[in-house]
């Protein structure tokens, strides 16, 4: 058997590998680099910066990427703005997707529809995803955080197996290498979308501390919080939280967001300069339990390739370890 | 392929399906029944009540099962006392395990270390485990609840590879049918330990009431809390939470727990009532994300018998999607 999925069929792509849309960090030279792997690369149009990704998905031209964005910071324009490029799939995530269906379908563009738990995997189908991303609370970013990706993914089959059997299902959080790639369709997906080991590549919009961290660190060292939120004046809707790495700012400032509030302006200020200092002590780095399984800094498109080599060694019963 | 793993030739076994001991639950009969059917069963020691453990051993004298406890709330005389029936294995979870380590290798036993992040992977090497069961926060009962199974298998036999080899990995949290035990085996582990699929089972000593539930329900009904601690008056390391039905009674006390000890006479005549009265409304439902998948409750060897079928036909690519 080969890593042949309803997905690389359907989307006509070799590998069922994406790479997640990560905002500002998934640039045209990484979704490009993914998609010429065999993969799909998605840019990460996040909260909808038009002056980058115009940037982005014109540097992009030529190859076939999709393009992800954070709902509810987005209207009807930013998807008009990456239909116009053509793009293999939009990727919506955190919020709700319906009043883009209509518009994505129209241009012919399959739609993915990123989820957290099971009442949202309905809610996808019952809008219309062509796609549906199940994203485990391990995953770095953003997420409810209440469902694990090892009980979601299977249970999110069986949902789409009996309500929409025609939808296609990835996989998200955790995703590291081909072991977690194959464990991922023996769960029952169609595919994965990887964050945190594409976020650590060569073609990654990532500062040269983060990755030299990166590298350093083990999978106990992250956690989910709010505080980021507080100091960058995102807007989040309160049921999502982010995973970061628990540096020092996290440490200080987590359960403590009342004083957080209180002190804003100076915790801006450190804030600020730890960013222009590529400090990753203070700024925040966004990784999820995956960057234990992070051991060098490599390029995007073996990444691709050695996940889906591995991943078909282990399914074709030739490599039942994986070590 | 077959299922047959380092964990089945070592421990003697056909399948590498191994039944958490769960305090109260895993009696004589599920460990029995799950022994019997090929896999491991474990009789679930707990707080370490010594009348209901030697009744529960002897019961299943003849049948080849371990025994599993609560290390910070037991002392040698449990390990003794479990030892004196000569157990297949010692499963010891929630605390520091070294003071029985010499105690039970005397006797020829395994030990079996349940730990639930990377740091205590180390610590059970170092203390010298034959098994590591690394266990996710998806899982039911008391946990750290800060990785997760998807992450934590591939990063621990990463770990055990690297530092001692000869240790056998299993894998804990969100087990619930073949698929998820293929994809342990295929994230690196030896073998799994499944709670809330055997918990699901007829020979579990689980209620009418909590069982009808656990079909009703899906897998976004479960949280961690600590609240059934406080008022159960157990003594828990604050490091860990237990997962369970989020039930009215969690839903009213967790995030409120100042409030909760102020009330404590009331809330605990209340959680006795529902105790005696079957009331899964109010009294504790220990379940893991895993709920989701039970449809319905079975006979616990079929369980084992099922799970390791399914699994051996996806990793021998015979049924690559699972559906």
């Amino acid at each position: 058997m080969t890593l042949h999925t309803r997905f690389t069929e359907r989307f006509g792509i070799e590998h069922p590998i994406v790479s997640a849309p990560m905002d500002v960090v998934s640039t045209a030279a990484l979704a490009t680099a993914v998609s010429r792997a065999g993969g799909l690369g998605l840019i990460g149009g996040g909260y909808g910066d038009k002056d980058w990704l115009s940037r982005e998905l014109a540097a992009a031209a030529g190859t076939p990427v999709g393009c992800g964005f954070i709902t509810w910071s987005i209207d009807a324009s930013h998807i008009d703005l990456a239909l116009s490029h053509e793009p293999a799939a939009i990727f919506l995530s955190f919020g709700d997707a319906s009043p883009y269906v209509e518009q994505i379908h129209r241009a012919g563009v399959p739609l993915i529809c990123q989820v957290h738990d099971l009442a949202q995997v309905e809610e996808a189908l019952q809008i219309g995803a062509d796609a549906v991303c199940v994203q485990g609370g391990e995953a770095g970013g953003h997420g409810k955080g209440t469902r694990s990706t090892f009980t979601l993914v299977p249970e999110a089959a069986d949902l789409i197996a009996d309500q929409r059997p025609e939808v296609l299902l990835l996989a998200a959080g955790g995703i590291a290498d081909g072991r977690s790639v194959a464990a991922a369709l023996a769960l029952g997906a169609d595919g994965v979308v990887a964050g945190t080991r594409f976020w650590a590549t060569r073609q990654a919009a990532v500062t040269r501390a983060a990755h030299a961290r990166a590298v350093a660190i083990n999978g106990d060292t992250t956690r989910r919080t709010g505080v980021y939120d507080i100091v960058r004046d995102k807007d989040w809707p309160p049921v999502y939280t982010g995973r970061v790495l628990a540096n020092d700012f996290v440490v200080r400032w987590h359960g403590h967001e009342t004083e957080l509030v209180e002190n804003l302006d100076t915790a801006r200020a450190e804030f600020s300069h730890a960013l222009e200092a590529d400090d990753v002590d203070l700024a925040n780095m966004i990784v999820g339990e995956a960057v234990g399984q992070v051991h060098a800094i490599e390029d995007a498109g073996d990444v691709v390739q050695s996940m889906a080599a591995q991943a078909e060694n282990i399914l074709a019963g030739r490599s039942p370890a994986a070590r």
